[in-house]
């Protein structure tokens, strides 16, 4: 299985690409095709220094849309809009999105888009066909990186599409110790999505580095 | 520590009493006394069971409020402006709103009132001197009345009084092993009271019973 992610060389995206490359062929997208090459030379050098055989190929953002089965949106939600407007061919790719709109004022907060959620306007922006998830929301960047800690949490995956929901999950489930759970359909993500100002004060207010969460 | 629970009687109410009984003076409310005298006599016979000493004692509503330190408002989303509008003598009372607004659709959705919260709402109704904290919203009716299980949850706690907040946390601490996370100011709220429809969803969409959080 191939999985794209778009912004992959950025905070999040770098992470996600160094979990996901020993188990599935990961293609790093970047507005820049060169940035996406060097940061996946870094990876496969870091990943080989382990031990670990992985796939890491870097392309243009469109490319890691075009070549992959699913594609992970990994970009902030200020870009997002701009970033889904110089793409296409999206047409019946699974498209994960694991963006938060928020925003940092005396505290986070929730800030949605008018669709409700940052997943329900990558819905409205994108072709009909597309088959839209979001998951992956409520994980720090630092965690993604740091390869020596596993990654214990819980993973609400929401969608419409029953079937691309049970392939996400599935490779939720092939992450370290990520397990998904199924949230239900793509309105829920606005409960998924306002997860991270939470943690993210729980952090703040408590002096916590990265703080994820389970279900239990 | 006397704490009063408004609606001691209901589903969360009665569960929240036989946990917080063994520590605490416990003023059970209702809008029957009688019904508050009934359940508190059954809480202590299942207590004295188990070789427990507690104190619970079943008052009115009003006097739960008048004799508590800290009130608990232990009433559903669609009764709790009506309870209020009844009830006086909040002044300088720390007051917890565990309450979440929501409605069941297709899926479970969280629905706030035009404050924001129920947290909101609740401090927009009472004196200006109560000091309102939201805590306890994820925890479910049947595991607090499941003695025989402990609760390893998490709790975030809002709040604008920070000295209300700690002692809020402190009651927190003491249950079971419950751990309180300060989750900011109150306005913080409609994070916190959103888990609870994203919880019933995970519960809902994964077959799964009663779902609380963990923050790690």
């Amino acid at each position: 299985m191939r999985i794209g992610i778009v912004g992959g060389t950025g905070d999040i995206g770098e992470g996600m690409a160094l979990r996901f490359a020993p188990f599935f062929d990961v293609i790093v997208g970047s507005r820049e095709k060169e940035k996406a090459e060097a940061s996946c030379g870094c990876s496969i050098d870091m990943l080989k220094k382990r031990g670990t055989e992985c796939s890491l190929t870097g392309v243009s953002n469109q490319t890691a849309v075009d070549d992959a089965d699913i594609v992970i949106l990994a970009i902030p939600f200020k870009t997002l809009g701009g970033t889904l407007e110089t793409l296409q061919g999206f047409e019946n790719k699974i498209v994960v999105s694991p963006v938060n709109p928020m925003e940092k004022r005396d505290f986070f907060e929730f800030v949605p888009p008018p669709e409700g959620s940052a997943a329900l306007m990558v819905q409205r922006m994108l072709p009909k066909s597309a088959r839209i998830c979001s998951a992956f929301n409520t994980i720090a960047a630092n965690k993604w990186r740091a390869l020596d800690e596993s990654l214990t949490y819980s993973v609400p995956v929401c969608g419409d599409d029953t079937a691309a929901k049970r392939q996400v999950m599935e490779v939720v489930n092939r992450i370290s110790n990520l397990q998904a759970f199924d949230a239900g359909p793509l309105a829920v993500s606005s409960l998924v999505e306002s997860l991270t100002p939470l943690l993210l004060n729980i952090a703040r207010y408590n002096r916590l580095k990265d703080v994820g969460i389970q279900f239990r």
